[in-house]
Formats: structure tokens, C-alpha cells, sequence
């Protein structure tokens, strides 16, 4: 259930003052990817620390600024995954097993800081969704009574959703879940007839609270003794990581790959981070590049026939471990979608899985530049498999 | 591209005081289908000229009511079809061809006109959506500038929808596009809200306006010489009827077919009252049962399986001349959607349009009980055949 919206170092467990969250497993100042470094730099300028790179480099080299994972922290971020400590998130609750989880606004397409941008234009976007956005829809949320995520997902997932980088038919209605209280809570008729504008063109609006559900989805598999589910799958953009349920908080990590893409019109392979963000914790959950089956659509955007997407889905069954009680796709008649990735099943069938992702510029600053799939590197999931086979005795 | 909404008698050709226009081809009174009668029952009471069955019955009878088909004056109405006088009405216009055409409000599910029901809760939500909805909704379409149905179907054929009986994601993009618009055309929040909620809670809430939208698209093919191709096809509840472009304004009938559906719970075919509506005017512009390989959660509506869904598009291109230029499935990796009905080949191959439709109660004031898909019948397209070998100089 989304229950509203609160401020970063309000709500998210553990945030301080000189904190800021990022995606994928740890990573240091200077391994940092490019985007990744260039959403830091818009963070600190966001948070009044910084006013340009020059600055906010210092201000990092000094070490008044500490780094985790939004994994650490109950929270998942798209891309660079950035939250810093004045950042309005959204709260998503299990209200089956108790926890919760955060994840940001969702700024839109192109020029945004999620993607490594940090010009003005970025930061005085995000300002105006932290100070006129957050509040009014927060305001909706509640009135509304909170918003039932894995029922708008399993709506979704029959509109031609995946569930991850296609989320049109979530974020109509997500808009039209809230729209209503929308009109009620903003101060005027111009701030509504806005929000609904910037919700309505934003075909991932939803991206970030299907996320923090899907988060809150997976922590609660977490820490099972003897499971060798993966509970988080994440990338930030240096590395590809795991954490798998029976093994604790460890990350097994490798380099990060690079993503098969379609690329924006005046890109190429060569301007192309390799794989970054936390938004694997959709295909964590059993939907994304596991449910494309039912999102042939998605080809358009990210490559490949209608029969690759077909053929993903169908492969991601031989390395998961259940199909989805309530997450399902018409075109397969209705059968759950692949769910729970056993590390057994990975190294067992040699397959890792596939994901579907934006793919950002290597250098800060610019943004997205395409599209597409991504496999996961092996090696992650060996070491986790040896990991696992050392806990429980398994060794020879 | 929907222009805007106004008044029936003011902006349909033809219409005035006295005059109710109806789905299908002609009908009389006396022949009249239950759920007809009791929509010609309501129109009359919502217009002032009766206070229930009997007055309104004795106004008929008396001869001072007019009934012609919604398709003889460049409209269509799903279900019972009925217009009066003073019903607001989408206006669509083909900018291409530079026809227009027409379709009333939608009134959402359950007990409503266009089924057959007429108590005061129907018409007091029919007076509600002429006088507040429609004014607000009509300012928001000509503040936005129109909206193109054209490119909304296309979207909305890649998110699940058929375009017939699944519009969940075609109603979201209508609610989308014009949703800032409302907010600033409503008199106040109260009223943006109100309308915001309805349209939004309405997984049928653009069918008239798409319904109008393929009748300027099957009437811009209507009236060329030698043309073989359908361009109207249409139930009155009694009857089942089609139109040929090159043999003019002629109807062809047969008898209406009863549907194959699934009933709501408590009723059953018993209940069902056979084929009514311009509905099939979707299937006609080449989408609705035409397009469910792209909508196979359909089948939890009407019944089938995903399988089903994509044979029956498979056929349907036996006997169409086009694929769509526009309408595509992403499904059959982006195959065009089978369009233009040709005569010729519905009786080369024996095989005539399936159609997806809702199922109303036979008896008057009672509504829907169900949806299906029903096969129309082939006589009216063997007579269809015979006029055109006659008119056009094959008959032997």
C-alpha cells in the first residue's frame, strides 16, 4: 500500500544530515560511474551544500559526506538512485508482514538528475516537486485512504505492462486513482490542472512507488535460513550485485554489464554507462523484463519481436521457483508470472536473469540515451551459489 | 479528432423535437426489443414528454414520436442506442474527409438507458451528464484543442484494449489528455472532482466517442461505386443489419443473433435479450473483436481463452481486404488489425464477423446481464451479395 509521502530524513531509517543514498551494492567516490557522480553533484547542489561540481567534488574529498546503498535503508532509486536528506519519498507499507519501504519523486524523462544531470533546469524541477508536487499528492494519498500498488500492478500487467520500463497503463492508473483528492488537496486550480499534466505525460510516474512495493515485497523474503531466493538485485554502474535471502546482508557482486540497447536518435554503444540502478528489484519481484510476455509492446522501445518477449518470460521460469499468485499475463491464459530467483536454478541452468533498463550517458550531465536488455553476469551468482553451499554445508 | 459536445438538435443533421434516434437498421414500435422499448420509455420521461410507461407508450402509439436509426443521421449508440432531442453529443470529425458524426454520453455500468433501464436514479444521472458533465467536458475537449481519437486508439491498442468492449486503457488516455483541462473548465473543485471520478471509474468512458470516431472512418468509405466493403454494421435487438459502400443506403437484416457470453451473477441466456446495439461499428473500422489477439484479457469477460482471442483476429482476415495502417497489435508483432468487411469474401469463405458486445436483459428497465461474442448472422451478407452481383451486373 503507497500511505503517502514524507520528507527523506523524516522518515527513511538511519538518514542523517550529510547522507546520501544511491543504488546498487556500496560504491566509493572514486569508482563512481559518471552519472552516478553527476546525480551526487545535483544532490549536494539540491541540498544548498554545493553550487557546482568543482565544489561538491571538495566537498566529498573532504569526507563530510558518507555514502550507502538505498538498499541499506529500506529504499530503492532509479538510475543513479539518489535521495538525499531533504528529498520528499514515497512510503509504501506491507501491510501483511509489517515493513516498509521509500523510493523518490519521479522527475520525467531526459535532462534529470536521476540520469546524471544537474543543470538548473534539473534542480528547479526537483524543487518544485519536493515543495508543491509531494505535498498535494501526499495530501491525495491519505484522503484517498492509501493506494493498493499490487492490485494497480496486477491491472497493469493485463494493460501491456512489464511492469518496469513500461508503465503507462500503471501510471494512468495511478493518475487516475489519485486524481480526484488531487483536485481536492491543491491550493488552486492551476497547481492541480498541473500536477495532473505532469503525472498524465509521464509514462513511468509509477515507476518509483512500483518499486518501493516491489521492495517491500522482497524484504519480507528476506533473511529466511536456508532460502537461496535473491532478494535484491541492483547496479550502480560500476558494479552488478546480489544480496540472496539465506545469506544475510552480503553483496555478491561483479563488473556491471553492458546493456543490449536501442539508442536515442544521435547515440551509440559508445556513449552508454554500463548497467546502473535499483529498478532489478521489479524483476526481483517477478515482473519487468520476467513479465514481457505480457508486454509485447515493450519491443518497440527496448528491441527484439514480440516472440523475444515471449521467450524471456518463458526462460525466467527454469531459474525462479514459483509463478506469481496474484501477478499474471493474459497472453500466456492468465499463468503467473516467473518468480523468485534461486541461485541454484541460475548456476544449475547456466542463466542469469534478464532485465529490462534505461541506459544513461557515461559522463555526468547529460541523461538517458536508450533502451533495452541487460543479462546478468554470472559470476555474481556463482559466488553467491558457493556462498550459500559454504553456510549449509553443501562445500564439496 | 473529437471537436466538442453539444446538443443533439442542434448539431445533428436532421434531428428535432419529436424525433428518437436508435441502434440498428429501422424498427417500429411494435417490433421493438425490451431493453429498446425501455430506453425509448426513459428518453421520453428525460425529455419531459412522459411520466412513465403507459404515457410514454400512449405518446408512441398516438403517433406523435418519430423513429429513425442513429446511423441515418451520421450517429451511433451502443447498446439501445437511444438520442433524443435534447441529449448532449459527442461531436467527432473525420478532418480528412470532412465528415462528422455523433454519439451521446457514456452513463457507466449496471442499470442505465442505453440497457434498457429507466428509473428515476437513470434519468436523474442522465439530466446530471448534460447539464454538468458535458458543459465542463465539452469546454476541456475545445481548451485542449481536440483529441485525437485516432492516435488514442493506436496507444490504446498496444495497452490491452480491443477497442470495443476492453477501452480500461483508451477511457485512462481520454482521462489523461483532458484531465488538466476539466480542472480548469469546472466551476469549482467539487465539480472537477465529481467528473475527474467518473470518467475515471469508467473502463467504457471513451466507447461513444470511439464508436462516433469509426463511424466518420466507415462513412468516408460509404457511397464508392463498386465497392464491395462493409461500412455499417448494426443490431437493433430484433434485427442484425449491414450497409455496403457501392449499394448505397440499403439495409440488409436477418434476424439478431443471441450472444455466446458470460452471464453476471443470477442470470443466464434465459435472461438474454438477442444482438443489440451500433457497437459494431468498432469491428467495422477494422478493431473490437477485429483486434482481440492485442486484448487477450478480454477473455475473462467475455469468455475463451488467450488462444481463442488470436484466432478469432486470424480469421477475420479472411475476410477483410486491408491490414490498418494505423491499428496495429504488437502481439503479431505490430501486424495491422484485418479491416474493411468485404461481402465478397464473407461468402467465399462462409465465415462473417465475430463481434465482442455486452448482453442486455430482454425485459424493459432491468439492464445488463452479461457479455460474449456473438457471429453475425451470414443471410444478411448473402442478400448483401445478391444486390451487389444484381446492381453491379454479375447476376448470373
Amino acid at each position: 500500500m503507497l500511505v503517502g509521502i514524507g520528507r527523506a530524513q523524516d522518515v527513511i531509517p538511519g538518514m542523517h544530515d550529510n547522507l546520501l543514498l544511491h543504488a546498487g551494492p556500496p560504491v566509493t567516490w572514486a569508482r563512481m560511474a559518471g552519472p552516478m557522480k553527476g546525480a551526487v553533484v545535483g544532490a549536494l547542489i539540491f541540498e544548498g551544500k554545493a553550487q557546482g561540481w568543482d565544489d561538491a567534488e571538495a566537498l566529498v574529498n573532504s569526507g563530510a559526506i558518507q555514502f550507502a546503498p538505498c538498499h541499506h535503508h529500506a529504499a530503492v532509486g532509479p538510475m543513479a538512485g539518489l535521495i538525499s536528506p531533504s528529498m520528499m519519498v514515497y512510503i509504501v507499507e506491507n501491510q501483511t508482514h509489517g515493513n516498509r519501504a521509500y523510493s523518490g519523486m519521479n522527475e520525467g524523462r531526459g535532462r534529470v538528475l536521476r540520469m546524471g544531470a544537474y543543470s538548473e533546469e534539473v534542480i528547479t524541477r526537483m524543487h518544485w516537486l519536493n515543495d508543491v508536487f509531494a505535498p498535494v499528492v501526499d495530501e491525495a494519498i491519505r484522503l484517498s485512504g492509501g493506494l493498493d500498488l499490487r492490485i494497480l500492478l496486477t491491472q497493469a500487467l493485463h494493460m501491456g505492462d512489464d511492469g518496469h520500463n513500461r508503465l503507462q497503463a500503471a501510471s494512468l492508473l495511478f493518475l487516475k486513482s489519485l486524481d480526484p483528492m488531487i483536485v481536492k488537496a491543491a491550493p488552486n486550480c492551476d497547481v492541480a490542472s498541473d500536477i495532473l499534466k505532469i503525472i498524465g505525460e509521464n509514462a513511468l510516474a509509477v515507476l518509483n512507488p512500483v518499486m518501493a512495493a516491489c521492495k517491500t515485497m522482497a524484504d519480507a523474503g528476506h533473511n529466511i535460513a536456508g532460502s537461496s531466493i535473491v532478494t535484491a538485485m541492483a547496479r550502480n554502474g560500476t558494479e552488478f550485485g546480489i544480496r540472496v535471502s539465506g545469506l544475510g546482508d552480503r553483496w555478491f557482486t561483479a563488473p556491471a554489464s553492458v546493456v543490449k540497447a536501442l539508442y536515442f536518435p544521435g547515440f551509440t554503444e559508445q556513449d552508454a554507462n554500463p548497467d546502473i540502478g535499483d529498478s532489478t528489484i521489479t524483476e526481483t519481484a517477478g515482473i519487468g523484463g520476467f513479465a514481457m510476455a505480457g508486454a509485447p509492446a515493450i519491443v518497440a522501445f527496448i528491441g527484439g519481436s514480440a516472440k523475444d518477449a515471449v521467450r524471456t518470460t518463458l526462460d525466467m521460469y527454469e531459474i525462479t521457483f514459483a509463478e506469481h499468485r496474484y501477478f499474471s499475463m493474459p497472453a500466456l491464459d492468465f499463468r503467473g508470472t516467473p518468480t523468485g530467483i534461486d541461485i541454484r536454478k541460475v548456476v544449475e541452468k547456466s542463466m542469469t536473469p534478464r532485465v529490462n533498463t534505461g541506459v544513461a550517458h557515461k559522463d555526468p550531465g547529460i541523461g538517458q540515451v536508450g533502451a533495452g536488455i541487460v543479462v546478468a553476469p554470472m559470476s555474481a551468482f556463482e559466488d553467491a551459489f558457493m556462498a550459500y553451499a559454504e553456510e549449509y554445508g553443501f562445500a564439496d
